[in-house]
């Protein structure tokens, strides 16, 4: 018997080539408590409903609390997405629970459509640049990307055409307040991404996170109900768009909880997929979001959320302009989480932020948010995370990092 | 433009064909609460321990609600990883922190293990019958198997060697209380299985969810210790076998945690394709898990659920002596939530359910639980679920259907 063999890379050797991003390993920097971070894309803990939560913890433990504990259905529990029905009603989103699948957070749901639309080598229409997480989760199943450039209207549909001509299996759009880019899609703009979406018959996915947090300008119906509007007049979902929405940004990440809107027969796969991933999001958690929101607190949290990004975005903005050097462009989001911005041409924002770290300053240079390469002259700045002083700080600090590195 | 389009068969045209099974419809009927239910792998949630949840909610909300609530590491809460450090020191695996994950649930970490392992078409070696959720989780990527049969010591060794010439990509085997059968790998045959994986140069995953719920007999070590111990002569982890283990049987379900330990540049990989997947296990639950039990309280609960299950256990062991027909036979598990059950030739166990459901007593056919087709003559019982009473009556009403058939 030989023990002597080389056993410990033996699992190593067997395992898929995954890639580790530079990126990634820059970012770990960018966690030390002493960096000014606008890198990751967090919520204000400070303001989280920690007293909400804590006592939903107790009233759902005291009333409920084998259940909570105990295995549940993979579709998620019924009272929850009984209310996601309710909830979304208001927004003109007209469905039934058997639409309804909760999951482990939106990077669950994109996981799960990649896990059953994806056949390698399946080509995904994307937004230029994109949500990075959607590329993680969809890269895994041999995705190759078409995509459609942006502009401060959102995704030019003036390309879209031709886009769609390269037979993409589904079109993934995020139409408010973009991550990346913290762009709106217009409402005409949304008129012709149904329009020919219809003609070349390829469906829709629309990621919505941030829908709920615009601090300015009239909101824009989502895609999924001008569809039904302009399908039907009934306005009942007609289940050309799959839906995308969260808790993470109107509750708290840290419970992982979200929610895809689709026609029954695609939740059905969905379930079937998803327990073969986790069986079933967290039941405890599911009855807690439940208790916290049952009783409309969401709608009286969310304007403080707003009130409190609506600060600091306008504290970026400031700051930019006070800051940044002649050349450097940047995006006016009207909610959400991010900006974006595009620097003049001798700048590389990967260059950029080796600089920044060693001055304490993090943000995500933009070429991961791209999916077939490009944008070393983008990055992405989050402005929900630090405080407006701070903000101020920060940006100073990436100003002084730009002028040094344009001489 | 053409609104009259089928746009709502559209999406699901587009999905991958994944198969619902006949069995998971007729396990439906089972949920219902007049249904004697075996069927199941459901803790008994009569002995959860609320009260320590609610008390560590309090504390974990109390003492550090922002951070509890905000997205956090992928690999998992550091406190809790050290903590399985040292819980897991005392069987003997001896590892730091950056061998362990912290997944959502243990089907996440097979879910895990699929995608990083398993190429399409790729063989994986199990037991004949095996844990069906591995199954579920594989055959998403495309996996073949190689199956080698079990008796009452566990997977036959002797059939391994020429099983290991189809070249698996690996083992998988799960040598506690075995789900579905219930049967015990032997201390001979471990041995020998880590002897054939050297030779072969085949890598091990143990999945081990059920190891500290025996109730009778002397443990065995797991797989990776002795493993360890062969290889050499400190018992550090070598690196050779990857270990599953979860908190779903040993505190609760509904919090959906587990944790895989392996050599660290594998625990890198699965980071990143859990990225895609869900970003972080819940930071909520992790934060919970640690405040529960980082004062031994598991150790305390243990012997609890041990003696519920023990009495449980023999509760359907009488009743199956008191109440099967001739001919039938039954595993003795020393362990675990089940047991396992060979038909006499005439009876098929679908027929079987299908009846059942009508006399309200539940369990699974054991087909689902073979890689490669049959076992319609056995059938999987959960004992842990069902109090003893019932457990005698469902008992007594499967034998009443068994007879029935076998006229």
């Amino acid at each position: 018997m030989n023990m002597q063999t080389p056993w410990e890379h033996r699992f190593a050797q067997r395992t898929q080539r995954i890639k580790g991003s530079a990126i990634r390993e820059l970012l770990k920097f960018s966690e030390r408590p002493d960096v000014i971070s606008f890198g990751g894309g967090m919520p204000a803990p400070e303001i989280f409903p920690v007293k909400e939560f804590q006592e939903a913890c107790i009233r759902v433990l005291q009333n409920n609390g084998p259940q909570a504990l105990q295995y549940s259905t993979t579709e998620g529990y019924l009272p929850l997405r009984k209310y996601l029905v309710d909830s979304m009603a208001k927004n003109g989103i007209n469905i039934t629970p058997d639409n309804v699948l909760i999951t482990s957070g939106s990077q669950q749901a994109l996981d799960l459509i990649g896990k059953i639309f994806i056949n390698h080598g399946d080509r995904i229409l994307v937004e230029n640049p994109t949500y990075l997480g959607a590329l993680q989760a969809w890269n895994a199943y041999g995705a190759e990307y078409v995509s459609v450039p942006l502009d401060e209207k959102g995704m030019n549909t003036d390309h879209l055409e031709e886009a769609l001509r390269y037979g993409p299996k589904f079109i993934y759009v995020l139409p408010n307040f973009q991550n990346p880019t913290g762009v709106t899609l217009t409402l005409e703009r949304r008129k012709r991404l149904i329009e020919l979406a219809d003609h070349f018959g390829i469906p829709i996915i629309e990621d919505d996170p941030y829908g709920q947090l615009r601090y300015e300008g009239a909101n824009i119906p989502p895609v999924v109900v001008i569809d039904s509007q302009m399908r039907n007049s009934t306005g009942l979902y007609s289940g050309n768009v799959i839906y995308l929405s969260t808790f993470s940004k109107i509750l708290a990440p840290g419970i992982r909880l979200a929610w895809i809107v689709a026609p029954q027969e695609v939740i059905q796969k969905l379930v079937l997929a998803k327990q073969g991933m986790d069986l079933n999001t967290a039941t405890f958690n599911q009855h807690i979001a439940f208790e916290v929101a049952k009783d409309g607190f969401i709608e009286r949290y969310v304007p403080t959320i707003r009130k409190v990004y609506n600060e600091r975005r306008d504290a970026m903005m400031d700051a930019l302009t006070e800051h940044m050097p002649d050349g450097v462009k940047w995006t006016h989001p009207e909610g959400g989480l991010f900006l974006w911005i595009t620097l003049p041409g001798k700048l590389d924002s990967v260059e950029l932020f080796k600089e920044s770290v060693e001055e304490k300053v993090a943000f995500v240079p933009g070429e991961s948010f791209y999916a077939n390469g490009g944008g070393r002259n983008t990055m992405r700045l989050n402005f929900s995370f630090v405080s407006p002083e701070k903000i101020n700080e920060g940006i100073a600090r990436l100003g002084n990092v730009m002028k040094r590195q344009m001489k």
